[in-house]
């Protein structure tokens, strides 16, 4: 079923990653001012949330629930956000961010928000790494 | 099972009600910049989007889907952002907008961008019966 999907190259230029689920490619947004997933379904020409297929559906629901549980063990946020935005880049993808009162965009969203902080590459391999063995863990 | 819900008083004071589904109150934002629907699970006590039972989560997803299709069918968008935020009001809402180029935050987030603008009394009703018949549709 992923026969045909190719990551969004502003995705992958963006993003690094971090698990391959059922449905989804789970990568990391190289920003440290967030924690920050991205969820990708290795679906050819999907753009739109509710034109995912019913089964589908589920697996993504599941697999974005997970990664939600990810970012709270790891960080403890105050909240998490997730979205489905896709004005930019239209390949279906969903944010799934954790959120705390003072970060760089509190309470505001954190798409269009400042600059992006890129990880150093040791704490960019620590986040992969600790978020990779949570998902693993389901 | 909406034993105990009473809908945030903020989301009371910036929407209008449209239609109830089996799970969610479907409200309108009244922002005419932005054909703008908010679903608003009849659950106390929820904030969180990954922590919607399994059961309710099924049905979230459909009536999620129905909205964007009836913002789709009444406005005809370039996109539809679909976003489950909750900074600010923690009562778990599910945004769902109809998004173009050259709209009042294209291609940004609508949260936090410039001012509302209220629909003029007629036009509120209009889009409100508008909308009430298509999600009556199914």
């Amino acid at each position: 079923m992923t026969h045909g999907f190719t990551l969004d190259a502003r995705l992958a230029a963006d993003t690094e990653p971090v698990a391959d689920f059922v449905l989804c490619r789970v990568r990391l947004m190289n920003d440290a001012r967030f924690p920050w997933l991205i969820l990708v379904p290795a679906r050819p020409g999907l753009s739109e949330w509710h034109d995912v297929g019913p089964d589908d559906a589920a697996l993504l629901w599941d697999e974005t629930a997970r990664a939600a549980r990810a970012l709270e063990t790891l960080c403890a946020p105050e909240k998490i956000n997730i979205a489905a935005l896709g004005n930019i880049v239209r390949q279906l993808h969903i944010h799934v961010v954790a959120r705390n009162t003072g970060d760089a965009a509190w309470p505001g969203p954190v798409w269009g928000a400042g600059t992006t902080e890129p990880y150093t590459p040791d704490a960019l391999t620590s986040r992969r790494e600790a978020l990779a063995a949570l998902l693993a863990g389901g």
